[in-house]
């Protein structure tokens, strides 16, 4: 390579600099990500290409004095949640040349603190927070203010913070529709404890449903109890009592949960979906594709959110001021529990 | 620390000298692990203890001249077989200070290579592969040749390669005696596609099992298909005919298929421990724990496979030459299926 001229490659910066807007809008600009106005997605397009920038400079534009190293702590011990989120994020990440480290904190914040200045003696240039649920947790301790802290399926009371959820709300008000609109009106959630954040969303969203529809939502088609399969079977016996009107639609706050309660209405000789329409949430296949009939279920679109998050991460990184809560869009995958449209169809 | 003596502190390898043995057998020693004479581990014992050097010192005696991160290349997406290694793996090295970068390499070759090269950029001082299934896979390409490569839940070819894997076949003869221990004489073994290493090696155990304890093997009992519930609802379909002498006990490949053994029986009025037991394989808790009753299973330990893939990379960075396949033990893990013993019990 000697005597060869390099040319020093434009970066973000010059971008957002000659398009003068943002760094922030010219990542959304270019990932196709964001609600931007078509003239200014044009205009950051347009000076992009001048420069000879494609998106994919973005994290090569961070060489300069980046470790391209991130790190994720999780205190979900890599479970179900974090995984499409990591591998969302990593595949995201890696395609810029950067690369994750992946800590396990548990739910030890001793053990967290360790992780947090063995990631920063190893210089990462940004750091995502994972949890095993969506719940408000401390803030991460990051004594370095200069790295970026992002928070995925995780958020904290810090108000500067950035997090990205799924939505929660819309999802269920989703499920819900969906039993509305293949004709059912007698429709039950049975959902996990109702002190988790998602199960007061999700409930939200389906009161909502059902008062945009002008269905009633009778109380005692409102159950919460555990995420297992042995409480959607224990939910048939209060919500099937002789005499009393049943329901002729259940959405479930999970894949468990609809499990169970699909198991238990075949048991009772009841069919799914001739006469109750069954919906679940996670869209977790081991579980949706075995069930008898094949679930229809919420998908929170975890391996998306990992990728966005790790677009954001890079924002971050690149300068961007980005906070708040980020709430992002469920899909509908219909298969068989509610006879409605064709198996494995995926409504976004 | 300005003016502070620092002392040098001991390494594995001043220990290794001072005993006279290999530096993987200090590893063993101080870890409890592997075979080696007690007289062999309590000299390494003194020896350690008169350097002052402690089990955890290994990975900070690799202080000098490495990066302390080591990668993981999986083929299995962060799927269910690879999130317990990596979290023994991340456990074992984190206590060192050691560092784990995750890279999914799907079963793309190129995708692969593309994560080797930024690992060795990064400098790491180890590379583990995981992967989605125990088969033979080819070698990973790693040009750098100081850099050690171990396989976990994978193996390669390569007669210098060292790997890790469950041990498929004692598990079997495990489940397989378990059965015949409660009594069950006439037992079949439901199981995934035969062309997967671990249902030959499974196969071959149940059927050591049964010959061990003159118990006969009937041809139509080994039923080899697929990993799913479907295949096990599917399988009982030739094993229950009428007028044809019917099992009493059923190893399943995975736990999967034992669920839809289950399931399946329960359908037929067929009781289960009462009339069948039943043993799966994976102990994975989201089905064992839910099937009815819950599942007696095999467990492959594959948080502590992940453990020990941890220390031996350790050993490996630190001068000790290992290679050849080592298939460390299962559990049996006792619930209801099989109507013996106390439910929970994990017998190792």
């Amino acid at each position: 390579m000697t005597g060869k001229i390099i040319h020093k490659p434009a970066t973000i910066r010059d971008v957002a600099r000659l398009a003068k807007v943002s760094i922030g809008t010219v990542s959304k600009a270019l990932n196709d990500s964001g609600k931007l106005k078509p003239e200014t997605r044009a205009r950051v397009i347009a000076e992009a290409k001048k420069l000879g920038f494609r998106p994919n400079d973005l994290a090569l534009s961070l060489h300069r004095g980046h470790s391209l190293t991130v790190g994720v702590i999780t205190t979900d011990s890599f479970g179900r949640f974090t995984m499409p989120i990591v591998e969302g994020l990593e595949a995201q990440l890696s395609d810029g040349g950067i690369s994750v480290f992946l800590c396990n904190a548990t739910d030890d914040r001793e053990r967290e603190a360790r992780h947090v200045e063995s990631l920063l003696g190893k210089r990462v240039d940004g750091i995502v927070v994972t949890a095993r649920r969506s719940d408000r947790r401390p803030a991460l301790q990051v004594p370095v203010s200069r790295v970026p802290v992002l928070y995925a399926f995780s958020q904290t009371d810090d108000p500067d913070a950035l997090s990205l959820l799924p939505d929660d709300e819309g999802g269920a008000r989703r499920a819900t529709e969906h039993l509305i609109a293949v004709g059912r009106r007698r429709i039950a959630h049975v959902t996990g404890p109702e002190h988790f954040e998602a199960v007061q969303l999700r409930r939200d969203g389906y009161r909502a449903a059902l008062k945009a529809a002008r269905v009633p939502a009778p109380a005692g088609y409102f159950l919460a109890g555990a995420w297992s399969e042995a409480w959607g079977r224990e939910a048939l016996d209060r919500l099937f009592v002789r005499g009393r009107s049943v329901p002729d639609g259940i959405f479930c706050g999970n894949d468990q949960i609809a499990r169970g309660i699909i198991d238990g209405l075949r048991e009772r000789g009841i069919t799914v979906p001739d006469a109750v329409s069954i919906v679940g949430f996670d869209n977790w296949e081991i579980i949706a594709a075995a069930t008898r009939p094949p679930l229809t279920s919420i998908d929170m679109n975890l391996k998306e959110l990992g990728r966005e998050a790790g677009r954001r991460l890079l924002e971050r990184i690149a300068g961007a001021r980005l906070r708040g809560v980020h709430r992002l869009p469920c899909s509908l995958i219909v298969r068989e529990s509610c006879g409605a449209g064709r198996p494995d169809r995926r409504e976004t």
